[in-house]
């Protein structure tokens, strides 16, 4: 992928109706904290905490539910990414 | 499970009222403190500090006390879960 | 007991008119700030500061003042208690 | 004394005019935040920073001078007391 | 350059409307959160955290996504440029 | 002084005007900002960062500039003093 | 020069446009965070970190950027300083 997210940041890619069909998850609640599914497309290098480099938790591949309104949209190449902190995806669905 | 949690975050099912009645707790106060009662499905890796990854105090199959409105619903294969922080678990009942 | 607390929480249960009386205190102060007197029955196992667990000060069995509207009321087998944070008891009493 | 404060938390007890009178202090400034003179009666064990307990500066028997508003009130044995934490102490009188 | 920034600020200067075609990077979202493009041109000497110097991610010559409403515009030598926190900058584009 | 200040509190005394005329400063801005002249009487033992105690910059009979508003002024003796925490003063004048 | 600033602060003087257009400098942005350029003219020691003294990235003499409505106004022998905090301090101009 062209875009290397910096610190904590992933590039994550929104998974449409279908596959959420697929996968059987329907995600609940109110509109503003719905969650929502997307695949990790870029991890960042993660962070420096006490002179150690903390690597991040989610990879690439990764199936995540992430908090709907984290992050900023970017459109590379035709398609839609979205920027968040790996703080604000929720877990990771196998 | 297949909804693996980040972090300090765990997924929990709420209890329904049958169960609440067969262990006699009762929850009180105003509805939007009062606590409910759920079950620990699946636990987050935990967090690092000072480079060293401090785990969990909740397991699988805990029964929990955490606040109503805290963390996020989930629908998953047709049943409701929830995501959410550990602190936001009061205790554990046993 | 069978509500164990997490981290820094504790369980107690505000002790009534007659014990205050008996021992001899009486709260004052604005009803909002009002701190109260209840009887420690559970506390959780502490936090982890610097890799090492820190214990909680007090203990069951301990007589302490707290701030009346801290914490979150439990009913567990017709019993009221209050979970809350060590950081909200003011003092023990002796 | 039968109250023993927690953490770095202070019991004292607000020193009367004819005190100041001999003391020579007088406190000016709004009323909002003028301090008052006080004796400390009780200290908390202090907190532990960094795996090392950091014991009060003050001590039972010190005279203080604490902001008027802080603290909470606490009546015992008919007699009233302030249970406060020791960063709203300015100064030791001597 | 002749702007050394200070700590973890970075000097940028955005990329025009032609460079942004040729990448085929669009920027999408509210006016408000969109990102924009931009080229480094000066970094600061990083932060001291823990005793240790840690340099900044981004280096001269990185085209990196920035929030746009981020940082401080100068005018030097007739020329337009942004000096910004690196926590300001979302991503490298390659 | 019979005032002594805790952790990084100081003692000041304001000087007046004939002072301020005497030492050439005169000082701008607006009311609510404007810094004040006066002299260290006494200085708080510091504080405890990482187990090792710090001691304040400042010293008895130092001329400092401080934030106007900062700080609680306390009267003794017949004479009017200040505490303020050493990070409301902003230099030393020489 | 007799302003000594505490911990990591900086006195600065203003410069006027005439050095300004000398530089080549122009400052744009709206009036609320236009940062100008200034000479610092001295600097304060810098702050403990980790038990360790860390020295200010700036020095006497150096040309920088400045938020300017940060820090306050002084006037010392009939010259107007400006005494801030180094964070304050956006880039060092060469």
């Amino acid at each position: 992928m062209r875009v290397k997210p910096l610190g904590d940041r992933v590039v994550i890619k929104r998974l449409e109706a279908e596959e959420k069909t697929k996968s059987g998850i329907v995600l609940t609640g109110t509109a503003k904290e719905r969650p929502q599914e997307a695949e990790v497309l870029a991890v960042g290098p993660g962070t420096i905490i006490d002179g150690v480099r903390v690597e991040l938790e989610v990879k690439v591949g990764d199936k995540v539910l992430f908090s709907k309104y984290a992050g900023t949209e970017v459109k590379l190449d035709g398609e839609e990414y979205i920027i968040l902190k790996q703080e604000d995806i929720l877990a990771v669905v196998e």
